[in-house]
């Protein structure tokens, strides 16, 4: 069975070491001191290794089952998530006016991640109840907050997010559940909803569902989409449960992966809502989340590549097969620890560098939605938004092939259920998907926020690159491993944007046909310049004497590999890039 | 449900445009023409479609199980078994000598992608016991072919190959199974086998074991090992069927796909064996059937991708979603076909430039052992000796990630188990894997392949491509979109082999340390190659006005998809190889 240590240190050195959140000038940041992250994070590491971690294979096994419209979790499920609530583990990050402790959503998404790489299938009931209350906070009605969110916060109620329908998926403007107003101000809704991941189990009293629906005679497309509140029970004025509303759970989807998660087609026939803001303004409720929501399934991608990279590390440490080329290592064992060969070597620190240059980004977006929500900063705001697609997109099929990687180091026992590794293959492979797919990220990066604000946002990420190598570029060490490599990715990434623009205004195909590679290089030159800001605070450390040496070097030695290693994948995006439309749209549609 | 039809005429393009297989010098070559060819691959073709398609999610939910020592297949593999046999589908490559029909092993491959697009784990069963007939007839005597060959061939019997044991996959040097002598001339062997692909099944009255062992007293490691036949029944003088032999299987393994496939640990407990060949030769035995082995794991690998593609295609054009951004395309629908939008094209032409690439490949291949083979051809055997690992690593690699990528063409659709997809990814996945993981397939193609014959063969597959180059640059068209791209692409591999000579003779890590990203090099080259070999024979027929010109046309651009996006990864790899050893060798073991 797979096991799961949380990464306690690696996540510490990102927070206090190189974003130096405790300095940062956000409300809340003042308080996360390195000891009391430290309480946090350990505690939070030790239900994850305890709890979370064994019912992994079990939800994986078990799945979740359907009789008479009651869904059961697997077993194990529901005592895991009181012990959650319990311990307060759902509210951390929430708002203090209905229940939640407040912390900033960069330490959230800290134990977030230790969670996720614990038991993702778990983990996603609270999360898109999470998701749900923001929703709610952000648009919903003085006492629409007061009558859901105290429940959903502390976790005694649950969230989730209904969008999809048969015929519908990313474009929502098909969407053909019905609200029909009524004279009391509620609405009727009419209609089915499909892949609602927790739309009906067993772990809460209540759940409580955001609908996106029609309002008769409304604007075609998306512009006529409302949104919902409808509760599985309606709740009386004294926040008591009453009648069943007429929403049921008419279906399991039974797919490759998470199968501890329902994923649930719902039937509403004629349930009670609840507007949500505005009548027609539904898509915009949405995407005031989609961020947040995005950034977590980027987390939830490298997330995955995390436990698989502990679980083939320790087989590499411990599988004894072949000897060492350069003489041997294990002279009283049959054979050297597989950890000796090169191959295996490059396959472990492609995984390993890939995961912490992805928390640090992914952290990194985190604290600018913290930067954005609790001090207002317009422009962290703007370049969080450019980020996110990057974070999902590319978070999540690299997460996805580290998953991969980290099967391959164990061999034939890869393909085995016994050793895990291969449900973390199919766990992560969700991540690519949901919350617009990965190549509905890329068009999202390159149609729309590429040119956000005129381009100011882009060109403030370039410039920031820029006086970042230049700051350090002193250091020979630091210049020759680190910052030559990122001058060139940055180079090419703004190589791509500067084609894009020449390029795209007369053939918007030209662009389009580059989107996803686009994304790519981007994460590449963020992914490096993570890693640059990591090795210069672990240099700086090591200069002033300051942490653990052995750590530090460490880390200076893996983002090596990756500005060796990983960061050449930017030449092969751009050459694809500058090819240019042609070469994918000229085929015709009979002709594939 | 997802569907399979054969790609004839993709195939017959490979066999006789491409490769003139029919005015080959090879003997058998002869009878192969078009109209022969084309009766055998529709009617594999429909064999393919009708009855193994539609069993292969059967195979996938139902699996095998083993009850009291006897496995049983999944529903109606029997029956399909029975059909395949019955057809003489099983024999169509073997020596007629013993039953087979002695077609070229091109033909029983062109026919095995087909068999292996529309059920990988029912066709595992075939094409494992070929492989163990392969070994008798090479190595086997006289009255052992008598006595397995024919019943094998006919596929009344099957057969296995038992190498792996719970520590030693690689390294088979730490094999413990034990073969005592007998006075008989017979061996007792016992020991414990795992990961054996229908080691035990309900579809053949026998199963022929080829089981590797250790004789007391031999050679330690590789040196000492032995190959024995070892019925499950015991076989009379007659031909009938004697006692038991004391092989049992004692478990299957779970494991991520391949379902339909039984793999079995095999307990044999001084069961009786028969000596192959020499004693202490049983390496040697296996690795002459490895290429062929492993070109046919290479197979799977695309053949997968191949019908992955095919359903993704489907989906593609018949999903509605979202307008083309260049002009509404499906004015009567509610949303165009998601084939308009730039990035579902570029993710379908990556899988179909990829599949149909990597038939040529593979084809090319088999066409080699024919020649090796039939014609005692000593260029042909070292040639594809060398292009064996990349053919096995290269195109399972690529496989999978075309599955993956056509699972993403489907969004949600391909995470579910209804639609299919995801099976493809989970079957596609042991093909990295077994016969050798891709880490080893890299090693041997680096550290054996690359210096055999003092690297005159290397230096040759070099020269086929320069010469190829100059004999065509002469057609611009051909030179800009195919012949300068592979000739880059030559140079970058070139460039990584003389790298590895200069650096791997004093640090054999230099070469260890890019072994990996050699083998996607000359994979690329060599996919390069046969495009541009495939574009070559398209843009003559298309001036001679033969063939169907909007099939050709179609190749052409299919093939400049492929070298404008797919071949700039050579820089990439180059980059990679030439960091050298250190970034993925200074990391202590402890620091990981």
């Amino acid at each position: 069975m797979p096991s799961y240590t949380a990464p306690v240190q690696d996540i510490q050195f990102v927070l206090h070491d190189v974003l130096r959140a405790h300095e940062q000038d956000v409300p809340g940041y003042d308080e996360m001191d390195r000891d009391f992250t430290t309480a946090v994070l350990e505690e939070a590491g030790k239900i994850s290794s305890e709890v979370l971690a064994p019912l992994n294979p079990v939800g994986d096994r078990e799945g979740c089952t359907l009789e008479n419209g009651v869904v059961r979790t697997p077993t194990g499920f529901k005592a895991a998530y009181d012990q959650m609530r319990e311990g307060g583990w759902l509210a951390l990050d929430s708002d203090p006016e209905y229940g939640g402790q407040g912390m900033p959503y960069l330490l959230g998404s800290a134990v977030g991640e230790m969670f996720v790489s614990a038991n993702m299938a778990f983990n996603m009931y609270q999360g898109l109840s999470h998701g749900a209350a923001s929703a709610i906070h952000a648009h919903g009605s003085e006492q629409q907050k007061r009558t859901y969110l105290p429940k959903m916060i502390e976790g005694s109620w649950s969230g989730t997010m209904n969008l999809t329908e048969p015929q519908c998926g990313t474009d929502l403007g098909l969407i053909r559940t019905k609200a029909e107003p009524q004279d009391d101000g509620t609405y009727r809704i009419s209609g089915q909803k499909i892949w609602i991941s927790a739309g009906e189990h067993d772990l809460t009293d209540n759940i409580v569902h955001l609908v996106l629906a029609k309002i008769p005679g409304g604007p075609d497309g998306t512009k006529g989409i409302s949104l919902f509140i409808v509760p599985k029970f309606m709740v009386n004025e004294d926040g008591s449960l009453g009648d069943r509303n007429q929403v049921v759970c008419g279906g399991l989807e039974e797919k490759m992966g998470i199968h501890g998660n329902a994923t649930c087609v719902m039937h509403y026939d004629g349930a009670i809502g609840y507007l949500v803001g505005e009548e027609h303004k539904g898509m915009r409720a949405m995407f005031t989340m989609m961020n947040e929501a995005r950034i977590g399934v980027g987390l939830q991608g490298y997330a995955q590549g995390e436990v698989a990279y502990q679980n083939a590390l320790a087989f590499a440490k411990d599988r004894l097969q072949g000897r060492d080329v350069t003489g041997v290592q294990n002279p009283d064992g049959p054979a050297d620890p597989i950890i000796v060969h090169p191959d295996v070597r490059r396959n472990l620190l492609h995984q390993k560098s890939f995961t912490e240059g992805a928390r640090a980004l992914a952290f990194w977006g985190a604290s600018l939605i913290d930067r954005s929500h609790r001090s207002g900063d317009a422009e962290a705001e703007a370049l969080v938004s450019l980020l996110t697609p990057v974070i999902k997109g590319f978070l999540t099929d690299k997460g996805f092939e580290t998953a991969v990687l980290a099967q391959q180091t164990l061999g034939g026992s890869g393909f085995t259920r016994e050793w895990g590794l291969e449900q973390f293959v199919r766990d992560a492979r969700i991540t690519m998907i949901y919350e617009g797919t990965n190549g509905i990220q890329s068009l999202d990066l390159v149609g729309r926020k590429l040119g956000q604000n005129g381009g100011k946002t882009v060109m403030a990420f370039f410039e920031m690159v820029k006086s970042f190598i230049k700051e350090h570029e002193g250091d020979e060490t630091l210049k020759a491993g680190y910052l030559d490599p990122l001058k060139a990715a940055s180079k090419d990434l703004q190589a791509a944007g500067m084609y894009f623009m020449q390029n795209g205004a007369k053939n918007p195909n030209a662009a389009l046909s580059g989107s996803y590679d686009f994304m790519h290089l981007f994460g590449h030159a963020a992914l490096g310049l993570m890693w640059s800001r990591m090795a210069v605070a672990a240099t700086k450390m090591l200069a002033d004497g300051e942490g653990d040496p052995e750590f530090l070097k460490a880390k200076i030695e893996t983002g090596r590999y990756y500005m060796a290693r990983q960061l050449p994948a930017t030449k092969m995006h751009l050459a694809r890039i500058e090819s240019g439309a042609d070469p994918v749209m000229t085929l015709d549609e009979a002709a594939f």
